[in-house]
């Protein structure tokens, strides 16, 4: 990483804490996390392209994924916005898939709050769900002395109050749903991105590529000697070549 | 734009910013977006009159329109407020109904707050509701030392609260179906419109009074060869010989 | 108006603004909100005696009706407080009954806030609902340090708040039905009032009483030669020789 | 009244107010009124006994009985207090069943104020109700830096909330019915006091027990006379013996 | 009562009021208040033993019961709760036992409320209740610039706050039936204890037992001579020879 | 316990309070408790190895179960959480299945206020009901100026607040039958440490196992006697050659 990007990624994020002693088993749920945002942020049509994916500790966060617009963007459009709750809930949703619902951890809780607030925002501030129509929900009046937002008035009825939860829980539901068929249907590349990241801790865009590609390719050969599901397959050997990048990058 | 005007929307909505960077394709999102409001304030009956539509940035707007009335009012009545409504609307219904659902964009939150707010002040301050009858409903205690609004305070029941979300909703529901009804029956003329300004950036009233005779006719003479729909008609070419305006105007 | 009614207005409403520019459109709807107050307070029995009634603005008010009672009451009587709830919609009232519903405006909004609060203090001060009997509903905290009052604080149950709602409702539609009967039953002597006071601006108690008369009088004759409905009987014609007050008085 | 007693009506009611020009009108409502309070406290037997009526405006009352202990009381029974309740109406419910229910006043609502604090203390503090049983309902938080209470704090389900409303409202009606039939009985004598006390202003216990002495003589000897209903016997003519009393009586 | 016992007691409970005047029929409802406390304690196995009992007044109590636990203790079972649930009801239960419901007074509410909020912590802290199960219920927030509580604030749904007061209200009434029963079966005792407590004012244990004692073997011999029921048997006279102990002391 | 654990007790806990005396019964009590808490930690899977156990008060404290990980850890699986609520509610649960219903105590609130907190963030912060699924519930808005929290805002309707009740009763519930099971299958083992507790008042990990692995011995040989259930057995001995620890241990 370059000067510059270690500078935004310090002010975002904190700086970087290579020294903490991260066990083995937890840095390959760290990983498998961070590779399930990137893989459906990879994958899916309306996201930001990933630039950089990272276990190195910085801050609060134990890994990220660092997604970066092409160009300047002043609206957001609906598709964009569910692509986006899905790549959120990528990291959970791999946690899931592959280590199985016992093994799902705290760690997500950032993301879920994420998705929760932006599914919410979706429904009570951009008039995005059918069914409460164009309309918003809630006050947010400012406390101007204390400096700070008190969180939402509610100033509807507990009808509108229980539509509201139920279209978001659908919006947030739905994108789970997505990344999980992404997640599934490409279950062989995320264990090659995963187990890979373990061993470089940082991996940049072409690298990825290079992954996927090899991931792809190997998973056609197999796909084409049987017709059994692949999702068991093991994770594809560590690349020895791969050379670790010299720094981590900063991410979602 | 001459000084006067330029200085009262330099007040309004903060200086211009020509310098933004903004991708061709937001230009027509926000082209469609304002045009939808300039469209349905034209073609209804009791609006102010669209004075200029603009996408050039201004404070923290992407575009927008002016509309001013034509003297002093001091009352508003109710068919004026109905006819408001379905113009703040029009811009998140021209999104809609030209780029498709999944293309709405969160530029719309202000026009829908807006049209919130309205359509909640008819029912519960104005008594404009015939089933919750001309009562006012809720408080709003001001908190002197705060110097500001804590948000309105319930004095209602809540099936009271249900009728009046209910009233609200049926408000803002309707005048999206009008406006949706004047975008639908006009789109060549929106499409002519939308497609206009995204080359010349700022419209005003007499341009637009062409572009829409132009649509109009070419429309007719295009409906009077056959009886399809016109909705999928191409938008028209872009008029070269239209000058675009100096300086873009303020508007809603 | 002398100088001592002046101070008087000047005090409880703000000065006199002549050089407001209002259209005449508006200046009709006014007077026929106006009227519609001092009609109504002129017909029942238990409200007092109107005093000049005006469409010249003075302070936020662009009109008003000055009602003054005969002598210093202590007590308020239940059908006093249930003629003064028809006198304060009767302006609303004569805005839907002439002008339509369409045409209603947001002028009657202070009206409805007093009659919804007079109607609400029946209910929760005054132990004047049967169904909820003589007790009171609510509390309102008192905070010192704020100098201002917080709003009603609910201290009763979702099912008393919903009876307090329906006798609410009840007696405001009651009363609005109530102005609407003396409207209707007078109609060619509301728009004779209106008529001459879009004239004159500013009428006392003795030129309301002759306009009365002459309008009554012209009725009677008019209903005498045929058996239709009066309602749609044109307004009477502005009588020349009523000479202006020279001054605005205040009211209601 | 001597000087002790005129200090201790001076402190707790504030200052006469004999200037005060309140109509012939006002004056017998008032009269009825608090001959309501007084005859109930003279005919239930576990109220104090009645000291003094006066309808000589006090500060804020026009009017006021009062009631004095025969000894210190250290604890209240719930026959004290449903007594209690019913004299607390008496007054409201004189003005309905002699005046009729349109000429009910505002004046009573601290009456109903009062009458709903002790009923739903009782049923929320003192345990007093049978269906809700020996507990108490609610918290009142204290605001030490406010030096005032901010209202009871919801401490139970909306179920209890429910209960407790209707308890309370039935305590209340209980006790507004127990007031009417002492009233309705009496209705002679309640005429008598009040026709009395218009004449004379203030009248002491011994005062009152003679115009009661009479008017029951009175009535019995015309009950015997017929069998009729007595309730809408004529009021008696005032008795020019009594003699006013030199000063008016604080009072309830 | 030694220097050291008045300490404790006048820290506790504020200075002796001997000079308080408190009429007979007060004092009689005090002893029974205190000796329903003193002999629901006495007979229940899990209370704390009774060491005195007064009707002498100290600071705002009209009488007070001390009880005293035989050693230090930091843990409080279930079944010691339930006990002290009784004994603190066990005051208005022998009001109402002997009194009769009509003369149960407003001097028991601190006695409910304490009741109501220990059922409470039951409930909701202490997870006691097996429906509700081993949770808690309600945060405590403090507002340290206060220096007080405001209340328990919420954070479950209408349904757990229905079932929780249930649940309290269960305990309340089952600790009061439990009560009852103890008075009801030793009524002849609780007449006894009571009758001499107002002759002598305080009593200290070996008196109470004594009492209990002489009551017992006379209604023993009462009831061997019949069948019927010995609750309306007269309270046994005074013992000339108790003497009154020399000073009041601390109690429940 | 050596200088650096005493130091971190003293931090955590407070100083200890060898001086408080704590009845026998107490103390068995407590006994059963920690052990409840040790022996649920030591059987399941995914807990924290318990490092001490003691009896011995330090703070408010009456005894604690020290676990201590194995390794740093940031992450917190499901699996782990479930594990860590099953042995929080440990030791409420051993004094319900050894000592009685009646005998549970108001000692285990701290417990069972942490998980219902743990089951609550597991609900409502990390997305682990599959009810509800990924989303977050409620927001802190924190008050700046007062340094505190204010406990939790709710930002949902009824409806969910009662799904996440019942989630959170769920997830508590399950944990106290999986402690259960736990603490009856090996009930002869807690007898024996409790017993071996109030002994030695503080027992470190190896003696611990010591004692496990004798009782089951014990039991194995009793078992292959008979069929009889094993519950009712009585506690093993003391054995009179175990030290007791020097210093007593810091734990949950």
């Amino acid at each position: 990483m370059n000067d510059l990007e270690e500078s935004i990624a310090r002010v975002i994020a904190g700086p970087e804490r290579k020294s903490r002693m991260i066990s083995e088993k937890e840095k390959l749920t760290i990983a498998y996390h961070e590779m399930g945002h990137a893989l459906v942020g990879t994958t899916l049509e309306h996201t930001d392209p990933v630039h950089k994916v990272t276990i190195v500790s910085r801050g609060q966060a134990l890994g990220w994924t660092m997604s970066l617009p092409i160009e300047d963007r002043y609206l957001v459009s609906k598709a964009e916005l569910v692509d986006q709750l899905a790549q959120i809930l990528g990291g959970r949703c791999a946690e899931d898939l592959i280590l199985g619902e016992d093994n799902i951890t705290t760690g997500a809780s950032d993301d879920i709050r994420k998705a929760t607030n932006l599914a919410r925002k979706m429904v009570t501030e951009w008039g995005m769900s059918d069914k409460l129509g164009p309309l918003t929900f809630g006050e947010r009046p400012e406390m101007v002395f204390l400096g700070r937002d008190l969180g939402e008035q509610r100033n509807y009825s507990e009808g509108i109050a229980s539509e509201i939860d139920q279209e978001v829980h659908q919006l947030v539901a739905d994108a789970f749903q997505r990344a999980k068929k992404v997640l599934r249907d490409r279950e062989h590349v995320l264990r090659a991105l995963a187990s890979r990241l373990v061993e470089v801790e940082t991996m940049d865009a072409p690298e990825m590529k290079r992954i996927i590609d090899e991931a792809e390719a190997r998973n056609g050969a197999a796909s084409s000697n049987g017709s059994g599901p692949v999702a068991d397959a093991p994770p594809p050997p560590p690349d020895p070549e791969a050379v670790p990048p010299a720094e981590a990058a900063a991410g979602a």
